[in-house]
């Protein structure tokens, strides 16, 4: 089997100055992953013709595949189409066929009203010395060379765009051109344990691993999930992942969320559907954050029903009905406060279980008694509530994100005590 | 003024299989140009010697800053500090001072019952041709290497971690080590508008320009940012900008929604701030996804009271009061819908304006009649109320996004007509 390289090269000054995060590569990545190609680097450079042109320089000494995005625009500062001429050797053309796509969608997709500008014309002009692979969804069209058995493919940057192209296009044709190895993962999740005594437990099963599969530890949210991956024929490859993982998952299995590479909302959701139970959410300091996570997955009206978020604590009286004297003895962030919330929103919003939340997020409303990050978590169903007090030391968004997880995984293990 | 240049390279399997989205580099480069410092190139590579040794090589031979994060943990597929004793031809001893203040960490932070394992001992070695900068909430230093009047620094990939010590330790030492130049931006943000019109509008604008001002467009959400870049000396530059600026701000004038590099929820946030006045949201659709934005900004209780999330059709009619009548006629979705959400909200969580939505979000649950992306929207007060239908053509989560931003412009347009 030929070894196999591939670059990833995002253009775009927005990328280097920071005003976009570059979700596209990790997506780009993942999918390549799926049909065994394993990316071995990413560069970001700006809308500059040097810097674009030593890139792809570089890239192409080392790589065979070398995948590009952005840049297409129909704007001025997007100059990577002429570049790829150039570079390629060719000029800009018409092509009309791409041109005929253009007009139909600003007729009827985009329902433009005005005639089409010149500068969307120009949006179908390509270098001659490429292939064309249509943008369903959009005017920019992905374009193929071909020099020294290398393949480089120029992608527009606008994200749905080129996942529709990656799809349609780029991975059938790598995958008809290039004779591509089997990549597997198992991946599983952990929660209430550090990475270095995760490290502890199972470093004689790591270091028994063969030399091919490789264990990789990626903390997030104050969980750990531990992936294996290996590479190489199919069968083999998941032969042995079969025998690796179910030992790997015994050494850690009182800490285990779940087994699959899914996230904790998924998890949730799965065991919800699974009991046939609903849920609903009384949320402060969240502010709907956990009830956004639920509802990011398709098919959650199965199991969610609603949320009240009591920002104010006016809505956590008139709403929720927590009592006056609970909020001026103990306050807002209290066992009392969530507790009360959870059996308001239970009564209001009939479920079968809730989560209730209230806290500091920051940077402002900490006190020497309740300081920044301080946060009062209850789940629970009509007959039994569990309630606990969190303290995370983040700004403001990680503090939400992480009361949000935590919420979650505590509705987990009750729903999972629940016999 | 040497010419300076800058790269970031961001080492971690989980970048490179896309299990993780990079968000380091996107705050790093933000931080580096308001102290004068462009990013040229960002690099990510794998935990793999080779890919790691070549990506510095490559990047030392024309670059002068090299910033790096991740690879420091505390596992076996973290490579990064051996890679670099070698590169830089030292070797790794115990730093006292880190050690000390590892221990304290475990001790008092996070409070870990179990006494240091070697593995958290040897967070503290550190190759012994580097400068230590201490990293104040995490075990991994920062580590500092030159060579040839090039700077290398290595930072954990822990976001917070890398951040404090961009904040306490980098910044200051680029900024005392190399003489920077300026560089300023000014952006706008416009709605309701393509980046192909709003080219049109401003093209002669644009070829005026002076060529040290560069004009940027960022299409993002459906709507267009555009702006002004320029370097130099900073006396010259922010004048320059201050004159171009308002003329730019003029031919756009109609799309503006801000003229400030912020979010729809704080331009939004702001103006309920400026005008003392209290929002509520009532979200089917959304599922806390518009709570959750507004929320997000600090100092929001100032003006964010709470939302309903009536994601099943039963909240909507038993506390909401959408009546039976209404669901069963016309439907969830549509315009009676979220005009009887947004006075049923109005009515419960006692504020000056409310958002309302309703749609159908996808993958299912689309009718020939009302497919996937159908979307009411309803904005108002007690006293008028204005709403609006959308349609939009794109996966679950950025259907959410979408509704959630037009949402809230259109809340921003409403205001804004109250006198």
């Amino acid at each position: 089997m030929e070894k196999i390289n591939t670059s990833i090269i995002t253009i775009g000054d927005e990328l280097l100055i920071g005003q976009v995060v570059d979700t596209n590569s990790a997506w780009m990545a993942q999918e390549l992953n799926k049909i065994g190609v394993w990316v071995n680097r990413r560069i970001a450079v700006g809308d500059v013709w040097n810097d674009i042109w030593n890139a792809l320089d570089e890239t192409a000494k080392w790589s065979n595949i070398i995948l590009i995005t952005g840049g297409l625009g129909p704007t001025a500062d997007d100059i990577t189409k002429s570049l790829l001429a150039e570079y390629f050797g060719g000029k800009l053309v018409m092509h009309e066929p791409t041109l005929e796509h253009v007009t139909y969608l600003f007729e009827y997709v985009f329902k433009r009203p005005m005639p089409l500008l010149d500068r969307n014309r120009r949006q179908a002009e390509v270098p001659d010395v490429c292939t064309v692979l249509k943008n369903e969804i959009g005017t920019a069209p992905a374009m193929l060379f071909e020099r020294d058995k290398k393949i480089f493919i120029s992608m527009p940057g606008v994200p749905h765009e080129m996942k529709s192209i990656m799809k349609a296009q780029v991975l059938p044709l790598l995958q008809r051109r290039f004779q591509l190895p089997h990549i597997a993962h198992r991946t599983l999740l952990t929660a209430g344990v550090g990475e270095s005594f995760l490290a502890e437990k199972i470093q004689d099963f790591e270091s028994d691993l063969p030399s091919h599969i490789k264990l990789a530890y990626l903390p997030n949210y104050g969980m750990v999930r531990l992936r294996l991956t290996a590479t190489g024929e199919k069968k083999i490859v998941e032969q042995e992942l079969d025998k690796q993982f179910p030992q790997l998952k015994l050494l850690v299995n009182e800490f285990l969320v779940t087994d699959e590479d899914i996230s904790m909302e998924v998890v949730v959701g799965k065991l919800l559907k699974e009991k046939n139970k609903t849920l609903a959410t009384a949320e402060s300091c969240t502010g709907g954050y956990i009830a956004h996570l639920i509802t990011s997955i398709p098919g959650s009206s199965n199991y969610f029903k609603g949320s009240v978020v009591s920002y104010d604590n006016s809505i956590k009286e008139d709403v929720l009905k927590v009592q006056e004297q609970t909020l001026q003895t103990v306050g807002a962030v209290s066992e009392q406060t969530v507790t009360e919330m959870l059996q308001g929103v239970l009564k209001m919003i009939k479920t079968d279980y809730a989560i209730a939340v209230s806290g500091i997020m920051g940077p402002d409303g900490g006190t020497e008694e309740k300081p920044v990050g301080t946060v009062w978590i209850a789940v629970g169903s009509r007959e039994r509530i569990e309630t606990k007090k969190l303290h995370f030391r983040f700004e403001r968004l990680r503090n939400i994100e992480l009361t949000a997880i935590n919420a979650l995984n505590l509705l987990r293990s009750f729903v999972l005590q629940e016999s």
